[in-house]
């Protein structure tokens, strides 16, 4: 998917939601645990509630991955489902990769030839040549970690690196020249709202992947006001507080009410800004 | 496995090898393709080949992934094949996760329980509450990338940053309080062995994992030279040079050949130095 193509999309849905499918065995409906593969049951469930209020979705793959094969099996079975069903979505492997060049060529075949998703997460920690085989494939996309949402951002992320810099604008400085806006976004997290402005004079017309808002406790508004740009330029993600809505028979009524909530907090931002 | 029996294992055995378990379907030999999980048949005749050489083994989960629930089967069957049969081998799964917590717990949970990994490869990009979920496993490692062995490695590991320091420096004296010598290792490249010195000065006392050997091109000799302490500290990794030594249907023979050399030039140094 394109740049405009997205930005087409969260125009006709009046949306920058995205949907995050961190789907804990543990937590969903006891219901659905009859069937064969009821992270999929679930996941089914919640895109077909949301699909219409979502330009997203993001599984993060520790999810799957802790379940083994059967966790694989279910992740592949809710990307075809996704792109069968809603071929306009925008799909997001949570993965955090990154790693030397012939391994992350593996990586990146699993995650857009074998799934056929349109973007990855990646860790910038190992360089140029770790990201590179991503960015080789046509219309995917690579989302480095800049300045992520959890206590632990301040570790290494928020140390003072060159003139008057810190870390992770170093590395969004550095590695925007590896890509473009058309194949490179960046995660910079909700509950750092106040920063999105230095960002936003590093990279103005990159898209951002913003985790954090809901459970995690960061802004909306804030993250709009300070983070948008002309093709909105935002892709926030809410996972835990749709998702988790409501742990009965009849969940996906309540996780349709919460996105619809958001939904309409962001169409208002759009309008109010003059993007739709 | 804790740091005294993993030195009990290397004067055992005369050797500190790790042999990487980076499997290509497209480069094992062909006459393995008739069986149902390739694969694991390649990597089982490996490890018969260099169990006694060797005292870890070290999957890099791209190779998996991108076979996908089949390549975790693989991957489940390698480890369990493993431990069956040779309980004293240190597993690590190279994969290089780094999330937020609640995500780096699932992870944990997927290397460390359903597959019994001794250790695993982690990004500390993301801090110290991205890596604590794993420090809490009872003699389970974690292994941090300080300064890894790719070309990248120049663009953020080596910049500036605080006094007189690299940013890998940091990392190091920063992340070694998270936990102990007993659980945490780092990942220090062999093409970077001039560094090593410094790497000491930092953490005297930890294990390090070094790629780089073969392939890659890294000096053993320097690397051991520079590198070692006195429990040895090292794991020096070496893959695509041992396991794709010769690709006929015999190719277990010139595989245990060459990690003969290499075990019998680890033998050499630790008796040189005095640990065996």
């Amino acid at each position: 998917m394109t740049a405009e193509e997205l930005f087409s999309n969260i125009r006709n849905k009046a949306s920058f939601l995205c949907v995050g499918l961190d789907t804990d065995f543990n937590k969903i409906p006891r219901s659905l645990l009859d069937s064969e593969y009821p992270v999929f049951e679930f996941n089914k469930r919640i895109v077909d509630a949301t699909h219409d209020l979502a330009v997203a979705y993001k599984p993060n793959m520790a999810f799957y991955e802790t379940l083994g094969a059967a966790g694989w099996m279910s992740l592949e079975m809710t990307v075809n489902y996704i792109r069968e069903r809603y071929p306009d979505m925008f799909l997001i492997a949570d993965a955090k990769r990154g790693d030397i060049g012939n391994t992350s060529r593996m990586y990146a075949h699993a995650f857009f030839r074998n799934l056929d998703f349109d973007a990855i997460t990646l860790s910038p920690y190992m360089g140029r040549d770790s990201i590179e085989p991503y960015l080789e494939f046509r219309n995917k996309w690579s989302i480095l970690l800049g300045l992520t949402s959890n206590a632990g951002s301040k570790d290494f992320q928020m140390l003072a690196a060159g003139k008057n810099e810190l870390f992770y604008e170093q590395v969004i400085r550095n590695s925007k020249e590896w890509g473009t806006k058309d194949n490179m976004m960046f995660v910079i997290g909700a509950t750092k709202a106040e920063y999105l402005r230095s960002v936003r004079k590093i990279i103005p017309d990159h898209f951002l992947l913003v985790p954090g808002i809901g459970a995690q406790g960061g802004s909306l508004e804030e993250v709009f006001s300070t983070g948008h740009n002309r093709q909105c330029g935002l892709l926030v993600n809410v996972g835990r507080s749709i998702i988790y809505a409501d742990v009965t028979n009849n969940f996906d009524i309540m996780v349709r009410q919460k996105a619809i909530e958001y939904r309409d907090q962001m169409e208002a931002m759009l309008r109010h800004a003059k993007l739709i």
